[in-house]
């Protein structure tokens, strides 16, 4: 059996939200999303985060991009992000697609969109030739484990709003950003000024299901329609909704990404003891990018799942989850010392 | 707790379902369909149909319908369905949002399409101010609890080859057809012609889930990209899979389907038996149509959930799923009579 | 030379508009409406509507209606509109294709949408899984050559405002209409309560080049974009403009579409004098619906171009334009007598 | 009056156009291309190509291009061209909107893709996360005037095909390209290895109107319809036609090309020899694009129509076309050397 440090999507279903699943099992529940489990978990997200939101649930986290980015674009609207997003290289197009809207990218070494590109990327507003950017998109945590501060996000936020742009946040890994710094869920989206979050689920433990999160509720208003035509309504709702109700209590959430957090610093900190390797992102969330030595790469994947990321420079990236052991991650470093 | 006569989706998942989830949650396992569980599952459906098929899993009927009736569409064809099919009344639009392309329908007061209906729209062909009709898409069984006859599908299937267009069946209760009939799954869609075939779990008693099963395996080619785009790529898919393994064993799919008929047909002539009621539609796989007095309907619905079809006529959807009970519909039955 | 009945896009382009083209050709001019011929084109419009509209030119009469309706529907909504409507059977998709909406049609007799059968499509609204009604679309004459009159629309639109909805004019002969009604072009669409109005300028005498009119100034807001990404940005507007500036001076509208009018009164008046033929539309704008014995059509066809509508019941659309003469018609009915 | 150096589009109409229109006015004509002028107008496009071509007339550029990509993408795939490409930057998301595509740009400093650039994009082949390249697209002149030698295309060519990509080629200036070359038309696309080409009339002295020409005939066989669905069906098309006709007798097309360049090669050297300016580009098409000392730009404003490129480097684009006059040319470089 191998271990995996290949994705939090490798990874199965904490226990606690499988009971969940089984728990919500026990009698006929109006479909659809009119049963008291999806009542209780929009519950939990309001205490969480706070009464004025409004939250709907959604099947991958593509879809939950896809539909939150078409409650703000028009086709003839852009899409500000880093060129390293989720949306712009692992989406298969599905926001062009189904928005109609065109992606601009900044180029970005760490996952991050900084303000200058953003600003940069702002252009030909008024210009009836060009597409008008109309929201930024950003990544928290981001494609590369890599975490934007409070103060970063409400500086975007704020350069947002007074260009008549809307914010929206990919936090896929949301809860990972969270665990590193620690300053609550609510802080750390609406106060920063967010206008539609997409929270994940599946890479925190669930089966899957990832929720959209309107702090702007102007925005939310057609949202049923938009996601029934994005085929993300799920008949028996219940069981996604059972799901976020356990992983929104007893701080599961929190604990699952904390204990991914602390397992990729682990590995960073053993790996970055060892001769031949750099580290070549900041670790903050549960990712470690790192170069190896060519020669062990194809050895390690006997045992490990991960992915060569660059295979010009021989880099890999090492994603830990809820369920990584502190065994399996010294396991991997006496196997990387055995190699050297 | 209220009984359901609403729908099939306000049933629960099969205990047994429900455990293959849980057996494939032992250890990590590639996400994205590359997993061992997928393949098993992909070979449970070779056996049930037969080799040469292609299939895969999506995460709702919607998406079934909409991404098989992309493999067959471009923008300025159109889709022949039924007035009554869920793809024209309760997809929200999606197959033409995704598709791009119009639907064309025929009348139908049994959620049948006819030969001559049919033919009737297949006009103006080649004209180019006009769609063109490419794909015909049947629902089996259909909105009204109706079943098309394995000659009935091979009618149409011949119509459609010989003019150049594709069968597509709706098989979001395909299970309960073929138990209606009994002839064999791949007999009921392969032998009869359909090409591609949207092949319902949810309503049979998974959790969620669909399998788009390509019997004209050109049409997969590009599915993988189709299905993506589509924001249907489950990325912990080995869940999904499982479930389709589970209900594809021991003739799970059929012992679930065969119950839920034979408690529509037992209801349906419970309340045939009784005076002031009509059973509109024939009942042949797990839906039961019948006008019941006006003054009775609230009072029932107090105890159970059921739909009123067309308020007009008194007119209400019954439907029985794998874990309606006898008591349940004797208990009902009791319940009108007392109303009566 | 054959003669034309077949449709007042048949004709060609009349002199004065011609003319304006080649006076509009002196100078360079700046592209893409940002000229003079542009701002004076649109002085025009106000003059005959008002001066609180937004008015901005199209290249065809389908581009029109989409790109018109685009400005009202988001994808989850719906357009309701006679089934002869041309956005239904004449374009091929467009509407769906571009706003991702589904159609919802009335039956029609004479190209009339009537308020009990829009009513009857308005259902399931606030339903997720069925799309919204957000625009009724009618055609100003219809395509059967009928024209609502003011009373009629305006019962329309008081329904469609009551209701939340959008009325959308496609006026692709709007000038025939109106020189029927003879109430004023202002009268019968923003004084009858039109949202958005279509007016058409090829079928009346220009070479090509629509207009889009908004009584709603607020769907206005982003056209210019949506008209670019539609592909129906002319870059050499000022050709376009100054045909519709010579359109609407010196009544040239007005003439051309009486006239066009008046000879489709001839044609029907003199046919209807004539054994074994029946009118089968009223006569109202430019089209006169008849039936016509089997055996002359044929022999018609090889002097003049006409359309057979309905192949079962013999019946041939005659259509009249801003150049048929008199003696064109007086020479057709003369071939019938002759073929009688 | 202002003198143009803006745009090829701020000219009006050649004569011989201009009077060809008028010469196609004196009967009615079948609509929607099925016109003799049509079929006139296509066989001119057979003796400068070759007989193996699908032609069709299209309404402006953008459109050229969105239809001719339309008939080689599906939504999953992905369209490699320049970052300055006419479909990356000008046409407001028309590309992404109707072919639901994504664009992958390759940096360009001179308005061409080279084939290092356009291999870096070529990634992730068979990745289902992953848009699919599917297309490569290079502009014939490009948009900064320079032009692609045959080879260069070719090389491109033999790429695109070895990698089961297509090559289309946006030719709204290709007659510029062509003058400049002197190869002919149908080597420098056909034989060079084009699948479908844009070729421009508008910016060549036309009053509106663009060929798609297919020289991957499979490519064609469904365009009637995508033009239709995408709003780019003239009704009176023999209009277009004869605008086409006469554009491409008596060698017109290219009389209007080679002098357009002439002019701007004129110009370029002119103030080359002129101290404190600094051409930018290689003049091979008809655009000069030149650095001017900051002051003197609003000044030449005044009398002049030209766009200001790029503010930060003061450099502008100067354009030119089939009326440039050389008295215009040596005007406009004595009102900068009366400036300098």
């Amino acid at each position: 059996m191998k271990i995996n440090f290949a994705s939090d999507n490798y990874a199965g279903i904490h226990p606690d939200i499988l009971n969940a699943i089984a728990d919500a099992n026990h009698a006929p529940a109006i479909a659809y999303g009119n049963d008291h489990y999806t009542d209780q978990a929009i519950d939990k997200f309001k205490e969480h985060f706070s009464d004025d939101i409004d939250v709907f649930f959604v099947l991958n986290g593509t879809a939950a991009n896809v539909t939150a980015l078409s409650t703000m674009n028009r086709g003839y609207h852009a899409i500000i992000c880093a060129d390293t997003a989720h949306i712009q290289v692992d989406e298969c197009g599905a926001p062009e697609k189904f928005t109609g809207s065109k992606l601009l990218v900044t180029p970005s070494q760490d996952g991050k969109c900084t303000l200058p590109q953003i600003k940069n990327r702002l252009n030909r507003v008024g210009d009836q030739h060009h597409v008008q950017p109309h929201v930024i998109s950003i990544s928290q945590s981001t494609e590369y484990g890599t975490v934007y501060t409070f103060d970063e996000i409400k500086a975007i936020a704020e350069f947002a709003h007074a260009n008549h742009l809307y914010l929206h946040m990919d936090g896929a890994r949301f809860a990972n950003a969270e665990a590193h710094l620690n300053v609550g869920l609510n802080t750390l989206s609406k106060e920063a000024g967010v206008d539609v979050l997409s929270f994940g689920g599946t890479k925190n433990g669930m089966m899957l299901g990832e929720a959209v999160i309107f702090f702007n509720r102007t925005l939310a208003r057609d949202f049923l329609f938009i996601r029934k035509q994005s085929m993300q309504l799920a008949s028996k709702m219940r069981f996604i909704a059972a799901q976020f109700h356990a992983l929104l209590s007893n701080d599961l959430w929190h604990r699952n990404a904390k204990h991914a957090n602390d397992m990729a610093a682990l590995l960073a900190k053993k790996l970055s003891a060892l001769p031949s390797m750099t580290i070549t992102q900041t670790v903050q969330a549960n990712a470690v990018f790192v170069t190896l030595p060519k020669h062990m790469i194809e050895t390690l994947q006997e045992k490990y799942y991960f992915y060569v990321w660059n295979e010009g420079l021989s880099e890999v990236r090492l994603m830990t989850s809820f369920n990584t052991t502190e065994a399996e991650v010294n396991g991997f470093i006496q196997e990387v010392e055995k190699l050297l």
